[in-house]
Formats: C-alpha cells, structure tokens, sequence
C-alpha cells in the first residue's frame, strides 16, 4: 500500500508537532508551504523526505491530503487562493473555524482538531490527545478517522458547532488555568519562594476536579465565604493587576457555590 | 520511645487526611474536640485508640500536641480558650493565619501548614503535599519539621509573611482554576460534550506551566491577539456571568503577554 502523502500550509507550533508525529505513522510529509520560507525549512529539517513550497498551486503536488496549521483568521482567505486536483483534500486544524470556510472552495475538505495546547518547546505524546473530525463526506471523514487513530486512541467525530464548544472550554480549561498559573509564579517570587513547589497542589487539584467534579472539588476562602481572608489578600494585591482577577472570581465562586 | 499523643480541634477535611495519615506514620491520635461531636465521631471511628472531647482544657490530657483545624476565622477565638499545659504545644494548619495568634495564648506554640486541597471524599498521598513549618522556639520547629518529614519529603520552614504569600498563590493556582474546569463543563455540557475529554489538555497545560514556565507556556486566542475567535466567544457567552470573566482574563493576558 502506498503511504498517505501529506503537505502542511503552516509551520507554526501545530504543524511542528504534528507533520514529525504522523511521518512517524506511515504518512509522507511531502511538502511545506509557509510566509517566511526559513521556518518552512525549519520544519523540513525534522522530517525525512519534504520540501519547501513556494506556491499554493498544488494540482501538480503527490499530495492526497493539504493540511492548513496557519493562524484560525487566515485559514479563509488561504483557501480561497489554493488550487487543488479533484482527488486531492482540504484540512484545516482549528477548533474556532467551521468547515464550511473550507467547502466553499473545494468539495472535499475536512477538519482534523487536537484538543491540545502546542508549544515548540514542548514535546506532546499524541497517544494523549483527542482528535475531533469533520469531513464533507463520509468517506473523507472516515479515512480521517483512521488518520487519526494511528496517532491516538482518543478519536471522535465533532460538527463545527461542537467544535467551536470545544475551543470555548479549551480556553477556560487552558489558557486561562495557565495565565493563573502566571499570577501565582509572581506572588511566590515576591514572596522569595519556588514557583515549582505549587506543582503538587496544581496536580492534585486537576486530579480531584475530574475525579468529583469541579463544583464538589472546590475549597479555598471564596467557597468558605471567608470573608477575613478573601479582603486580606485584597489588600494584599493592592495597586496590582492581579486584584481585579482576584475580586472577579471570588464573586463568581461564589455565587455558583454552595455553602 | 513513647509514640507523639496528638489531640484534634475540628474535623473538617484537614483532619479527616491527616489524623489517620500520623496515626499510620506511628502518632497516636488521642482525642478530638468539634462542635458538632456527631462529625468528631465519624473522624474518631477512622483511628485506632481516638475519643471524642467535649471541652478544651487539655491540662490533664495525654496529648503532648493540640493541634487546630478549624476554620481560619474560629483559630484566634479557639486559642484564646483552650488551656494548656506548659509542656503541651499548640498547632494549627493554616496557610493564612499568622502563628502569632497562638503565641498570645501559649508559650509553645507552632504552625504545620499542608500545601495542598483537601476534599473528604478524595484520598491524599501525603508524599506529595508540601509542608511548610513554623515555630515559636528552635526545639519545637525540630520537632515538627521531623513528624512533617515522616508523611512527605517536601518540608521547608516558611515564615508567618510567606505562608500567607503561599497560601494566596494556592488561591490563583488550585481554587480558580478549579472554577474555570467548572466553567469549561458548563460549556462542554451544553455543546453535549463529555467534561473528562479535557483531562489531557488540562493535564499537558500543568506540565507544560511548569516545564517551561507559564508566560512562555501561554497559547489560545488572547496571546495570539486572535480577535475574531475572542469577538466570537464572547457573543456565545452572552447573558452568561461567563462573558465578564472572559473578558477579563483575555485583557488581562493580552497585557502580560508577548506578541
């Protein structure tokens, strides 16, 4: 059998995981397209047989599948400009984005999500990441389905509308955990104390949350309706950005909580 | 050697682990005082050679330590009315409450504070929490960084000052974004999504905060100022207490972070 042969729009953080990890697979990394050239051949460097587009002509390419891993609002506009042949299919990687940005230009396209935060820095075991898939057709969706499960077992068929829920609840899980992440590293370093220690306790309480559920997991002085505490770390966090964060959430935990 | 006689005032979720957490590292747990005693019994039916007590004169106690866990607001008016004697060293395990509100009443007196959140329903492995010790003399400091250092290898002195630091970075870095994971299930359920498809995001997300540092960790829309996806999910937040929070935290990581 011939391996599926893949070309990647996008050398960002996605494609820099993902293009190494499906050429693991089986598949065929054969060509890179992105803005600055340099970065497309930083990518080419990690894989084994691909190589620097210049275009977005692609009728000509080996290609079966052209991946798009560049930023959610130019996906689009991308795809309005690339020239495909009839067997070839249209991917885009973005939980924000619907498929029908994708159909609009081309009759077979799909949506092949990690539900994942990717740093460059930052290795990613994919056996842990959950795939959600769309495609225009059901043959398409089902040749991304098993595209998929090469890389993880945690593979599921999502609409756009689903999608679009799932990038939502990725913020609020993720990038906003994260950001907290960043207030408590600046109150223990003026507080001479090591970011690191807080690992265990962070740890603990992602485990706890998915174990009974974030409303039953939560402690802390806002649950406790400790006022004394809450408006001493108030004035704690005086003439710091950090207070209005604090007040925010605390009213918020709350008003959900139960006593 | 005489196993440590510990009493217990409260037997709320700091207790309830770490009663029978001592008692198994070969502390003998004496007597525990509540308000409720129904609650000091169900504690006391979990260890071996427990009873419950109804007041707080432990002068003709076997208990060489008294430690508070009540809530941080009862520690002060407690301490003011438990009798002591001189040989006896008052405790309590509160991040947020300085050890000075001890030392008022007795001459020993000392701080055992578990960096880590505590659940009933939800085992603790010890080894993993991080104990921070403070005390009123050099012998009891000893003492206590000792019996911490039998539970957990993670045990470091703290000053009053630093624990309520540490506690107030526990706020940012377990209590909301504990609340966040809740609010991500209330998305993920709306979208008929299932809320433990998170668990590895959430998980590379600590992982990650902690490998390369959470300024450098940060993804999703606000950093990458993806204004379109903000503008999106705000309008889908509409009406909900969610959208402020939102919109906080996207400004809030706009400003801190990197382009």
């Amino acid at each position: 059998m011939q391996p599926i042969k893949i070309a990647f729009i996008g050398a960002g953080n996605v494609a820099w995981h993902l293009a190494p990890a499906l050429q693991a697979k089986g598949a065929q990394v054969v060509e890179v397209v992105n803005r600055s050239p340099e970065k497309a051949l930083s990518l080419v460097e990690k894989l084994s047989s691909a190589k620097v587009k210049a275009d977005l002509d692609f009728r000509n390419s080996e290609a079966d599948w052209v991946f798009i891993t560049a930023p959610d609002a130019q996906i689009e506009p991308l795809a309005s400009q690339i020239q495909l042949a009839p067997r070839q299919v249209l991917l885009h990687t973005s939980g924000s984005q619907p498929l029908g940005i994708l159909q609009n230009a081309h009759l077979q396209s799909g949506v092949f999500y990690p539900l994942q935060t990717f740093s460059k820095e930052k290795c990613i075991d994919f056996r842990k990441v959950h795939f959600y898939i769309e495609g225009s057709n059901t043959p398409v969706e089902r040749k991304l389905l098993s595209l998929a499960r090469k890389l993880s077992p945690l593979v599921s068929t999502a609409t756009s509308q689903q999608r679009l829920g799932l990038h939502m609840a990725a913020v609020f899980a993720c990038n906003f955990p994260n950001h907290l992440l960043l207030m408590a590293q600046s109150v223990m370093e003026q507080y001479e104390l090591d970011f690191t220690a807080l690992k265990p306790l962070v740890e603990e309480m992602v485990e706890k949350a998915f174990a009974l559920g974030p409303e039953k997991a939560q402690t802390g002085p806002a649950i406790r309706k400790d006022t004394n505490t809450i408006q001493r770390h108030e004035a704690l966090l005086e003439s710091s950005a950090m207070q209005s964060v604090y007040q925010l959430l605390s009213q918020s935990i709350q008003k959900k909580g139960k006593d």
